[in-house]
């Protein structure tokens, strides 16, 4: 039975209190300060400043080969009047690095010496003092400083201290980190396949382990131990009592997990902040255990990173003294509107590329348990508490998740997904590594309107018009009156009825959705494949009376694909790639086409020339092929050449342009 | 005795030049592929396309705690009609997680459910379809496309592929890197202490190293060889034979370990390049031992640096199928003139702070011995080979070797450098991790320059006015007309004899330098110690003739104090801190004052306030004393304001404003 109250966040904080509450409770602590050899100490950071004990050089040597004299011994040697030196009284042989014979102070380059005979060299120029000679002290002084405290070592400054005498440095310890998965339904990773329903695969722990260790700490991640009372508080009792610096809960997803945790901080320690108004992240839980803090994470992946980096990355850098992490931004102009609750601090994960010239933002999935929303993410964008929501077309800071130089190689692609996409993606980077494809599916018409609005590099689309049967050219001509476009094969793909392995109904085409035994799931309207079912229907004749569940809508393939897994329909239409992934018959009803619509503004961009070559490729159609139901032969082809008013129709079908 | 003939740079190449051969030859090297657990694989590079094997969701499941109901069954209820639902057969309670019950396709959040006795809830608001339910394959769909290949692996990635159940993935094994240190001069950093003239402490195998380990390379470094043919041979002969990947061979220094290491690329594999026009790293030599890698670095320490980052640094990214590793640059203004030999890139280490709404660049000592010019500097500057050189004010575009954050929060410091500024560093930095002081020692009237050029954010000086025995205020009337800044005394230091340890001559004053058996070592002239004992002199009614060396000038503190260390000098003038690096005895003749020379335009920086506001504190005090050598009593007054024409004495001498 349910609970009938939810867990009240009675004192839930703003992000910023509950980021000062924790600054002022926890940003002083340091982890033990250890001495430990220099050569070892790479990305340590030091607990005190570090001082030179020898000079470096440690004596006058020769900077050159050549001969060290006395500067004053040269003086008045030219071109007209050569001076002759002997060899072992007035000039003496030196290689770089020889420390400088008694009474010299300049060495002449081997260069501008003449040998007389073996004993006497004759020069045409004067030395000046400490020419070529480095002095004691050059590089480094005993005494001073050589690297203040709180300093991140870097390969450089371990040579300087080696060379300075100093063979070992004092630093903080790394931070060790207790990490505690707790959940009843969580199975672990490597028993993924066989999770049933209900079962979350625990990998929230590896994530946390691996953001700990990115952050310069050492994870101790432990097993999953069920969602109750006991276990947590002997789990964070033995936390305690370990040397961990920081104790980290990731809580079950489970009704009462949250609540457990409030409960424990409360019996072991002290509960500073419950719940916090960002978004991910919100159910996040803030406390001390004695001295240790302690930082409950929520259990949806996307939560919990994000409240990670807001409360654990931070202070890990505060136990080493270091200040709180700077992220790189950029501004970019937001690609479409996004409504935002006031009072909550949201972020939303963005792709992010140059398009004609401007940065653009594309927003992906909310979903606070959709991970791919961050693996695909190429930005972060903050939306602050006070803000109801940003418009299309306003400038907005992001923070970025990949370099900066790496968004002029972003090509970006917005419209309907397909998985020849990934293909593409794929085999663009094997040809540069730097290449890469942040696309957002919005569908195939999202994709015709942004790039009327310039926020893709291009889109892809498989939409039908019914009354000429063409794919895309009508939509062209309805959405993108004034922008040049050109559209581009990327493939055929087959839909086809999806039903349970082995056929057990003999479903073999539209005639059989009409039998009383058969029990049919349909997508939602609107949507490219019912009309392509209604299509196929007109085609052949008949109205969709009669068809047993062609009222029940469902919104994607895979929804479509798993009613017949489970047996709750007998069969459905989708793509191939749907069937294949839940291990379906596919059988086969007909062929769409998906193209790319390219603007004419990026046709030149030669991220879009490799773009065309690629697609053109044999290897890409081959790879194409061998995923099932696609017909890669036309993939390249140029569909059509649309100038903003009309087709211009000597263009279409060519593989090459 | 010397060779009378250099090697020769037959075929010395540009750098764009040799990274061309380079990458040319070695460009598609890549390590094995290798299959490793997802959970170890955090920073790794995928080697091939990773796809999902399961869907995430792989049912379809609650989002939010509540009822699940099938959303046809709700339609219609509202506030003036709410809607009864029996629990266990129309509404099913669950928690997040929770699988859907078969039939349902919507939860309605516990929230908006009214309980009405046990068996029965009650709403307000119709569901709609899906609302609140994590559908199947929401996340990831089983087959698509997760990550593509050449693709290094963050925290997310790991928790994506665990939950669509890929346990396992190939990246490209971790390139494995031969260091070998060569040098027949070289002792190893343990026993720095003892080295003696002309021995070199070996600290260049663990800077290049750790320059691997940054690259995510596995460095393998060898213990030294001598510089012979015979040793070098066989070490590179092992080299070839064990599973490294990439040969690196740090040249020793001595002549002849060029040649040598040409002539073993020769005998053993293939010389690709000898020798690179830019400066430092121009010794550099690459080629082919068998199919693998071989890097010669040179011996200075800056120059195999700068040479690892152009050869070996791009190479572990190839090794990896990762493309040339992009570093952030932004554009600043030079602060000093730079010439440049046409015909070689050079490469200049530059300080860089925001001073007065400009990033300034401000080069560091350019000598590639000097490492400290590495572990100081915030940036690079690329001049061309094409280039004579860079005019002061110029735009450059600098490679950052800092955070870009960081650069807001540097104090520029230029002028006359002083062991109290260290401590001036490090104060800061325990009050504010994120301030850095950068500062470039290019003496007191080097500093003024600075300041009227707005190039610093204040300058250190300590220059007498031997008419009227004040520091710095002539000179700020002399050199700033127009720009107004104030005086701060930092601290008086002192100056005097300094001697061999116990004072063997006993020397105890001016008059002792005009003895017959006391040979002096001067600083030249127009140093601030040189006018500082010509000052003394005159007060004690004597002139120079009679002392024995004064005509004897060195140009650093250390310099004097080295002579007096090894006996070719009685005595010479410097400040405690030359006396105390060496060992020497120190008879103190005067003291001068040490001043900060601030513009009014960063007197309100909020870095400048916590500047004084460290100078003025008594633990700034307490550590400058503790120095030896200094009399800090009036640290942090304010010697004199001056409004660009006229002193306001009013504010002399005040701790506070």
């Amino acid at each position: 039975m349910a609970r009938f109250k939810r867990t009240i966040y009675l004192h839930m904080k703003t992000l910023e209190e509950a980021r000062a509450v924790w600054k002022e409770a926890v940003g002083e602590c340091r982890t033990a300060v250890e001495r430990i050899p220099t050569d070892e100490a790479l990305g340590r950071v030091t607990a005190e400043p570090v001082t030179a004990r020898l000079s470096v050089p440690h004596y006058h040597g020769a900077a050159m080969d050549g001969f060290a004299v006395k500067a004053s011994d040269t003086f008045g040697a030219s071109d007209v009047r050569p001076l002759r030196l002997e060899v072992g009284r007035r000039a003496f042989p030196v290689d770089t690095g020889d420390p400088m014979p008694e009474g010299t102070d300049a060495v002449v380059m081997i260069e501008h010496a003449e040998k007389v005979d073996d004993s006497t060299i004759e020069i045409r120029q004067a030395a000046f003092p400490w020419q070529h000679v480095r002095k004691v002290g050059e590089d480094i002084v005993a005494g001073e400083l050589l690297l203040p405290q709180q300093h991140r070592l870097r390969p450089a400054d371990l040579g300087a201290m080696l060379a300075a005498g100093v063979p070992d440095v004092p630093v903080y310890s790394l931070p060790r980190v207790w990490i505690q998965p707790t959940g009843t339904e969580l199975v672990p990773a490597r028993e993924a396949a066989r999770a049933q329903p209900g079962q979350i695969v625990e990998f929230n722990g590896t994530v946390i382990a691996s953001l700990v260790r990115e952050n310069g700490g050492v994870p101790m991640l432990q097993d999953v131990v069920p969602d109750d009372y006991e276990s947590l508080l002997d789990a964070v009792r033995r936390a305690a009592a370990c040397p961990a610096h920081v104790i980290v809960l990731n809580a079950g997803s489970s009704a009462g997990s949250e609540d457990y945790t409030v409960s424990l901080l409360k019996e072991l320690g002290t509960l500073l902040v419950h719940g916090v108004a960002m978004m991910p992240g919100k159910p996040v839980l803030l406390g001390l255990i004695g001295s240790k803090p302690f930082i409950g994470l929520p259990g949806y992946p996307v939560s919990a990173i994000m409240a990670f980096e807001q409360f654990v990355r931070p202070l890990l850098h505060w136990m080493q003294g270091l200040p709180d992490p700077a992220d790189p931004t950029v501004e970019a102009v937001l690609g479409r509107k996004m409504p935002s609750k006031l009072g909550l601090e949201e972020f939303v994960r963005v792709i992010l590329g140059r398009v004609q010239g401007r940065l653009v933002a594309m927003p992906l999935q909310r979903g606070a348990g959709v991970i791919t929303s961050l693996t695909r993410a190429d930005a972060l964008l903050r939306i602050p508490q006070d803000v109801e929501g940003i418009n299309e077309g306003e400038p907005v800071r992001v923070r970025l998740l990949r370099s900066e130089d790496a968004l002029e190689h972003t090509l970006i692609m917005i419209g309907s997904h397909d998985n020849t996409v990934d293909v593409l993606a794929s085999e663009l980077k094997s040809r540069d590594a730097r290449l890469h494809l942040s696309s957002s599916n919005v569908g195939s018409l999202g994709g015709l309107l942004a790039v009327r609005r310039g926020q893709a590099h291009f889109a892809g689309s498989h939409l039908l018009d019914p009354e000429t049967g063409q794919y895309n050219r009508r939509y062209v001509e309805r959405y993108l009156k004034g922008t040049p476009v050109r559209l581009v094969r990327l493939t055929r793909r087959r839909q086809g009825f999806l039903v349970a392995p082995g056929n057990p109904k003999k479903i073999r085409g539209i005639e059989d959705l009409f039998r009383d035994d058969v029990r049919f799931v349909n997508r939602q309207a609107g949507s490219g494949t019912r009309i392509l079912l209604d299509y196929e229907l007109e085609r052949a004749g008949r109205t969709p009376d009669g068809i047993i569940g062609y009222d029940w809508e469902e919104y994607t393939h895979m929804a479509v694909a798993v009613n017949v897994l489970s047996g709750t329909a007998d069969c459905g239409m989708a793509i191939y790639a749907a069937a294949k992934a839940l291990g379906l018959d596919f059988i086969p009803v007909c062929e769409e086409c998906y193209d790319l619509i390219i603007p004419e503004a990026c046709w030149d961009d030669p991220k879009i020339r490799l773009l065309l070559e690629v697609i053109r490729s044999d290897r890409f159609r081959q790879r194409v092929e061998a995923l099932g139901g696609y017909d890669p032969s036309e993939s390249g082809t140029v569909a059509g050449v649309w100038d903003g008013t009309t087709w211009r129709e000597s263009r279409v079908v060519s593989r090459e342009s």
